[in-house]
């Protein structure tokens, strides 16, 4: 049987995805090859590459004067491209510190460039908060402002697109295709595939064209999003695997009825898991109602001398990584799209019984 | 049924292999979940990741004075990641050009130092051949010399390895794991995985230690080798999947005998293929023959006009992506480990009618 995944990345993809890419494993579309066998240049491969990035444009409705990018080397690669194509001539930047992803983000810029650091987490009543964009120290002459919409360790989600002057770039790795957000909104947004779109080793980029081509002398040739665009992201061949699965699930969430659509799932599953922590003296998530993140909600047990056991009886219950990440501990269940509300409800089920058995 | 694919890459997987991903596409192990929907650094991903390099090991006799990393972002971006990393305080190397990808390679290093390019093409009878090291312009400073062992466009590989006192860096992107190779004798071997070692998306750098950590102060964080060989190429989220695959292809590997056994093999195909070219007025192979390529044959037809006559009735017959590279023309059969024997002598039998039928 197939266990319930809240693993943070890479983590759980739709079963009826895997099920379809099991079946033309050897044999795509009567080719009598895998379509990893294939050439990316020949009319198959480049068939599925094109379809995926279609529907990605239908489900993110991305307007036309932004590229989409289909890149090796993780969000990690991104935290060095993102300022080698974007610093140009200013060589300044802003970058929203809210957790460990954005400052490793920040860490990498700093390489590059003038880095001004805007300090943005806070605490409201006890709990971690995205402190008011009017106490926020931008600079005048950025660049571009970055941001992690959603921090995957601790679980920290924006609850609205900071409003600023410069070219907004956002890491969405762990939100994109969660809920619908209003694309022309950015200059660049980035997310590895490991959470919401495929498998590890692929990461999208969507740039507006007018942020292609302004990259430093020094950067890696593949990473120029310019010329990366110009050749429909084959500069070198791409992971023609990663993106093949990634346009099954595309393909999966249009079944579903696009984003809007997995968005009420995912909202429910959200308010079901955080519903029940708060009725709970046993649980407890450190983060304000406002910046809980719908994907990634990390909770403590009253007495941490049980984090053991509960994740011993959870894997035996085939509720399956639920460790938090191990900078923070405790535990945290990520609740990405392909993780279905009857997820949700069995690990509610366990956690409630667990509670009363361990008072 | 599965057609025989003469592909350059994306290349051939075996079936066996192919077989074994698709049984465990749901469930690995009895986990309950795909083997990429599992943390890079969990446990079960953790095995699979080591099993790998530990087959790697045996199937090459690295010496344990040797990192394996398992990287993403093509050969390609080791085009950068070898100056960033290896050019070291003298700022300069050697880079031998036989083709295409070693031209790629030293136009890419040239923007971050002083390169010498060793021009080592010539022409003997005639015929393409590499020169002999006695006539090659090397400095004698350079940080290291860089050569592509087998050139996959133009077919032309070197019958021995060079001998050279500056570390010795090689693309072995088109035949690594072809035929034994003694590792002690490089500083450093790359190789993307698309060939002989697994789906797109991932590639192999095998470094000698003493060369880690010199890299230049610009390179981006996750290029270095030295951070990269201290996480278990696990800096970030590597490719989790694309490793996974070339696990099973290195354990096919071992069950075939190692690489001695497949390049008995090997031969045995590329005998079969050049010999008949050979023995033909109508089929033409520009190579000198000690110079000849055993992964990669290209072949010119007596009249061109026929090409594509003879890729149409090729596919026909089942024997795809016979088409040669884009920027040469002609044919090309990439007859890499997993292609079988009986595929070069189903090749041989048609292209032996086709001349018949139209000489």
């Amino acid at each position: 049987m197939r266990a319930y995944n809240f693993c943070a990345g890479p983590a759980a993809l739709p079963t009826a995805v895997l099920e379809k890419a099991q079946q033309e494993m050897l044999d795509w579309h009567g080719k009598g090859l895998s379509i990893m066998e294939m050439s990316h240049r020949g009319k198959d491969f480049v068939s599925v590459a094109e379809k995926a990035e279609s529907d990605l444009r239908k489900l993110l409705n991305i307007p036309e004067n932004y590229k989409v990018l289909f890149l090796q080397g993780g969000a990690s690669l991104q935290f060095s491209a993102i300022p080698l194509n974007l610093l140009g001539k200013n060589n300044k930047a802003d970058y929203i510190h809210t957790g460990i992803w954005s400052e490793k983000a920040h860490k990498e810029a700093s390489r590059y460039g003038e880095i001004n650091v805007v300090e943005a987490a806070t605490t409201v009543d006890g709990k971690i908060a995205i402190a008011d964009q009017s106490t926020w120290n931008l600079s005048k002459d950025a660049a571009y402002v970055h941001y992690a919409e959603n921090e995957t360790i601790g679980g920290i989600q924006f609850d609205q697109i900071p409003n600023v002057d410069a070219p907004l770039v956002a890491d969405l790795s762990s939100s994109i295709l969660s809920a619908p957000i209003d694309v022309s909104k950015f200059g660049l947004i980035y997310a590895g595939a490991q959470k919401n779109i495929g498998p590890a080793g692929l990461t999208l980029v969507i740039v507006r064209e007018d942020l292609l081509d302004q990259a430093k002398p020094e950067i890696p040739s593949i990473l120029k999003y310019g010329a990366q665009a110009k050749n429909d992201s084959m500069v070198n061949t791409p992971a023609t695997y990663a993106w093949y699965l990634s346009g099954l699930v595309f393909e999966w969430l249009l079944e579903q009825g696009g984003v809007e659509a997995i968005h009420k799932v995912n909202l429910e599953k959200a308010n079901l898991l955080y519903g029940y922590i708060d009725s709970s003296d046993f649980y407890n998530n450190p983060i304000a109602i406002p910046n809980r993140s719908i994907m990634n909600v990390p909770f403590t047990l009253a007495n941490a001398d049980l984090d053991k056991q509960f994740l011993k009886e959870a894997e035996e219950h085939h509720l399956l990584n639920l460790a938090g990440h191990r900078s923070v501990g405790g535990m945290r269940a990520s609740i990405y799209n392909a993780v279905p509300l009857e997820a949700v409800q069995a690990l509610v089920n366990f956690m409630d019984d667990f509670a009363k058995r361990n008072a």
